[in-house]
C-alpha cells in the first residue's frame, strides 16, 4: 500500500526510485541492513516499555569496538584534546610526551589549527610518521612519503583507488576480484561506479584460505564477459576472521603478476592476529621479499585505518593507504581527484599520526600505552577462543577458528523447512533465521548472505567485540536459539 | 620528455592514463591547482635559502580561515576537548556550560565515545539540534530531524546529491544548472560522474545576481542535447561575493517549480553577510513564503558546513544539508548510500552540534562567544569593504562588492600582448597573470578561468581572510603588480 501510494504521490517529483542513479540502486550494505534497523526500531519499543522476551538488543553486527565498551587509549585521547584545545599545553595535568606530539601536528596544521584544511594527500609529517612505521613494520623495506596518502577511514581510501581504476563498457568493463564471502563495502562501491565484480571464493574447510586453482577458475570465467584488472583481498579477514599464510601472499603476488593485475590489499586488521602459528604478513613485505622483479612491477595498494587493531577509534575516521609501484601520471591524478574534496578530517590524521608514532621506551606514557593495548588484544584474543569454542558444541553449526579480525562466521545447517519457509516470504534463508533469532533473543547480527557464500550454505557474522560476560550470554542464547530453531522446523 | 619516458615505462602497469577512469582525468580544480602546487614549491625554495623579490608566499587562494591565523571559538574547542579526552569532565577549569554540552554529546555517541561509528545519517540529537536551529533561522518554518543529514563537509553532501541525481546517458543524461563563475566542487563533481554541465552566468553588470532570461537560455538550450534536471546555487557566492535578493530567490524558486528542477542550495555562508541593505533568505523560508503550492512540491536541498561563517572550522569537516519534499522511496536510497561509508567523522558532527546550539544567554560562556564571534565578523566585514575600495583604485581592476561570502572577484583588462603570449604557451590569459603575480610578488590567487567566466574577460579570485596588516600589503602589492604587467605588456 505504501509503495503504491508513494509512486502516486511521486509522479510530480523530479527525483524518484525510477529517474535516480541506477547504479545506487543496486548497492546492497547487509552491515547497516534491514536487521539492523529493526533491531534500532526494539530498541525504541523496549524504551517505550514494549514487553519482549529479553531486557536489552546485544549488537553483534558491527565492528565497533567503542560502542561495544572498548576504552579508547588514554595517550591518543590527550593528545587529541591539546590539539584541540591547545590552553590545555599551559596545564600540568599532561605527560611530557603527549604535549610534544600535541605541538608537533599543530606545527604541522595551517595556522596551527586543526581546523584549517590540511594538504589534500594528508600532513606532510603524518605522512612522513606512517612511512616511518610502514619501514619498521616491514623489517626495512623502504616506503616513500609521497605514496602515503591519509584517508578518511579505510573505506575512503578503497573507494577512491576503485573510482581511478574502473572503466569501460560492455566485454571491456573493469572487472573487479573481491572475495566471497567479502566485506560489503566492495560489493556496494563496485555496483555505484558500475564495475564488473568478480567473485573468488575462499575454502571454508581450509579456514577461509585462497586456493590459487579458484583465483585461476574466477579469472577464466570473468575474462568471458568483462576486463578483469583488480585482485582484492582482505587480510586479516572479514567476515571469515583468518589470516592467510605467507605461502598464499607469495602465490598471490605470483598470480597477479602473471595475469597482470592490480593489487589491492586491504590490512585495517594488522594487529588483530590471535591464533598460535598465525602472523601478520604484510603484501608489501611479501612483494619485496619475492625480488626486484617483483617488486618494481607488481602494483599494490595497502589499506589502513584507526578503526579497528587495538585502537577502534572508528568515530575519527582516520586512515591511509600506500600506493606501489603508480604510474606516475596516474598518481597526480590521484592527488587531483582527492584535492576535490578538500582533506580528510584533520582529527582523524591526528590520530593516525599517534597511531603510527606512538609512545616509544623511556617516554613517561609508554607503560600505559603499552599496558592498555596489550590488554586490549589478549582479550579479544580471549573472545576469539571463547566464541569458536562455545560455537562448535552447538549441533548444526560449525566454526572456524577466529584466527584474526574481530569476526566468526559460522556456517549454520537449516532444516529444508526453514528454508522453504523463508523463500515462500521472499527472505534469504539465513536473514529469515537472524531476523527470528533478534526478535526473540534481541541479539543482532548479519546474515551471511550480506556477505555472499557458496550456494546452498548459510551462515551469520557476529563480531567478538562485546564484554566478555556479554559475549558469554550472548553466545548461550545463540545456541538456546539455534536448538530451538531446528526443533521449529524439523 | 618526461612523457614519453612515462609512457613507455607504464605500457607494463595494469592502471596508467589510458586506461585509467576517463572521467576522473576530466575533472579539474583549480584552488589546488598548478597555481598552488607552485606556491608550494616557492615556499619550499624561500625555506631552503634561495633568493626572491619577495620573502613570504601570502595564500589568497583558498577559504580556509584558521590557516590565515583566525582564531577558533574558545567554547568550541573546550567542549571537543571535553569529548576526545573526557577525564577532563572531573576538572575545576571548563565552564559549566562546556561541560554541559560535552556530556550530552557524549551520551549520543556509542559506549559514550567519539571513536564509536555513528547513525549514517548522523548522531540523532545532532540532527535534532539541527532542525531546531533551521526553525529558529527561518522563523519557525518546521524542519523534521529526519530530513538532516550530517556530511563530511558541504563537499560531502553536495557529492552524494549530485549521485543520487545523475542517470542516463546521450540526449537523456542528466543536465546540471550551475552558475559560471562557479565553485569548481561542482564542475569536478560532474566530470566524474559524467553529467552534462550546463552553465548559466552570473550578471556581473548587477553585482553578479541571477538573471531569469540568462536562466531561461542556458534551460533551453541544454534541452537540445541533454535532461536538464538540477539547478545549483551558490548564496552567498563563491567565488563572487555577492548575495542574493529575496526577489532573485523567489524568482528562481518559481522557475524550478515550472521548469521541473531539482534545487540544490549552497549556503554554507549564510552568516556571512556583509554589505548593507543585504541579507542572507535561505530557500527555505522563500520557498515557504510562496505558499503551499510550492513549499509542497519544489524539491530541495540545503547544504551548509563548519567551515566558514564566523567558525572556520574547516579540518574538522562538519557539514549537514536539508532535503525537502523528496519522495520517501529516495531518502531511503540515500541512508543506503552514506551507509555504505559508515559515517562522517564524530568530531566534526559535534562540531555542527555547537554551531546550531551555541552559547545561550545567562549561559557562562555566552558574552566571551558573542564577543568572538562578533569579532571575526566585524573583521570580515572591514576586509569586505577595504579590499573592494583599494582594487577600485587600480586602473584596470573592477571590482564588485564584497556583499558577502569571503571573495572578491574582480574583472582584470589584460593587454593583448600578454593574451598573445599566454596563448602561445597554452595558458589561460589570466594562469599567466597569476603565475606571473606569484613568481613576482609571492602572492597567490587563482585565476578566473578556474571558475568559469564570460569568453574574453578575466578574472581572479582572491579571499579577504589574510590580517588586515597583511591584506593591505597584498592588495598594494597587487595594485603595483598590476600597474607594472600593464606596462611591461602595453
Ligand atoms: C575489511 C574492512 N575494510 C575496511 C573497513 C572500513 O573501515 P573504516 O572506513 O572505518 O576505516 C572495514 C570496517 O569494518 C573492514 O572491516
Ligand atoms: C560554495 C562552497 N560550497 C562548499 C564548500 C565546501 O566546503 P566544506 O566541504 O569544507 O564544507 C566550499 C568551500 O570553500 C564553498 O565555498
Amino acid at each position: 500500500a505504501t509503495s503504491t501510494s508513494n509512486a502516486v504521490f511521486s509522479q510530480n517529483k523530479v527525483l524518484t526510485i525510477d529517474t535516480m542513479n541506477p547504479n545506487v540502486k543496486n548497492v546492497e550494505y547487509a552491515v547497516r541492513g534491514p536487521i539492523v534497523q529493526r533491531a534500532v526500531q526494539i530498541e525504541k519499543e523496549l524504551r517505550e516499555g514494549v514487553k519482549k522476551p529479553f531486557t536489552e538488543v546485544i549488537k553483534a553486527n558491527i565492528g565497533d569496538a567503542h560502542a561495544m565498551g572498548q576504552q579508547p587509549i588514554t595517550f591518543f585521547r590527550q593528545v587529541l584534546a591539546l590539539c584541540s584545545y591547545p590552553e590545555l599545553l599551559k596545564d600540568n595535568m599532561f605527560p611530557e610526551d603527549a604535549k610534544s606530539r600535541a605541538r608537533r601536528i599543530l606545527q604541522a596544521c595551517g595556522g596551527s589549527s586543526l581546523g584549517a584544511y590540511s594538504a589534500s594527500q594528508g600532513i606532510d609529517c603524518v605522512r612522513q610518521d606512517v612511512a616511518r612505521y610502514i619501514e619498521r613494520r616491514d623489517g626495512g623495506v623502504p616506503c616513500d612519503p609521497d605514496n602515503v596518502y591519509l584517508t578518511s577511514g579505510a573505506s575512503d581510501g578503497i573507494v577512491t583507488m576503485l573510482k581511478l581504476l574502473v572503466c569501460g563498457e560492455g566485454a571491456s568493463k573493469t572487472g573487479v576480484m573481491i572475495s566471497i564471502p567479502q566485506y560489503p563495502l566492495y560489493s556496494a562501491a563496485l555496483a555505484e561506479l558500475g564495475a564488473v565484480q568478480v567473485n573468488y571464493y575462499l575454502n571454508e574447510e581450509k579456514c577461509w584460505s585462497m586456493d590459487l586453482s579458484e583465483l585461476e577458475r574466477s579469472l577464466a570465467e570473468a575474462r568471458k564477459h568483462c576486463n578483469p584488472k583488480v585482485l582484492c583481498i582482505i587480510n586479516p579477514g572479514n567476515p571469515t576472521g583468518q589470516v592467510q599464510s605467507r605461502q598464499c601472499i607469495e602465490d598471490v603476488i605470483r598470480f597477479a603478476a602473471k595475469e597482470h593485475l592490480f593489487l589491492m590489499a586491504d590490512e585495517v586488521y594488522q594487529d588483530n592476529v590471535y591464533a598460535e602459528g598465525c602472523q601478520f604478513h604484510s603484501f608489501k613485505k611479501v612483494l619485496f621479499e619475492l625480488g626486484p622483479q617483483y617488486s618494481n612491477t607488481v602494483e599494490l595498494v595497502s589499506f589502513h585505518s584507526t578503526s579497528k587493531c587495538y585502537m577502534g577509534e572508528c568515530g575519527f575516521r582516520g586512515g591511509y593507504m600506500e600506493v606501489i609501484n603508480m604510474d606516475p601520471e596516474v598518481k597526480a591524478q590521484l592527488i587531483k581527484l582527492v584535492s576535490v574534496r578538500l582533506c580528510p578530517a584533520v582529527p582523524g590524521q591526528a590520530l593516525m599520526d599517534l597511531v603510527v608514532n606512538s609512545p616509544q621506551p623511556g617516554e613517561p606514557s609508554y607503560t600505559t600505552f603499552m599496558k592498555e593495548r596489550t590488554t586490549t588484544l589478549s582479550l579479544l584474543a580471549e573472545k576469539a577462543k571463547l566464541t569458536e569454542e562455545i560455537l562448535n558444541t552447538v549441533p548444526g553449526i560449525t566454526c572456524n577458528p577466529v584466527q584474526g579480525a574481530m569476526y566468526s562466521f559460522p556456517n549454520i545447517s537449516l532444516p529444508q523447512k526453514a528454508i522453504k519457509e523463508a523463500k515462500a516470504l521472499g527472505q534469504a534463508p539465513d536473514m529469515f533465521y537472524c531476523m527470528k533469532m533478534l526478535e526473540e533473543t534481541g541479539i543482532c547480527l548479519v546474515p551471511g548472505s550480506g556477505f555472499g557464500q557458496k550456494d546452498g550454505t548459510y551462515h551469520f557474522r557476529m563480531t567478538i567485540l562485546p564484554p566478555t560476560d556479554k559475549l558469554k550470554l550472548l553466545l548461550a542464547k545463540v545456541k538456546e536459539f539455534h536448538q530451538k530453531f531446528t526443533r521449529q522446523y524439523s
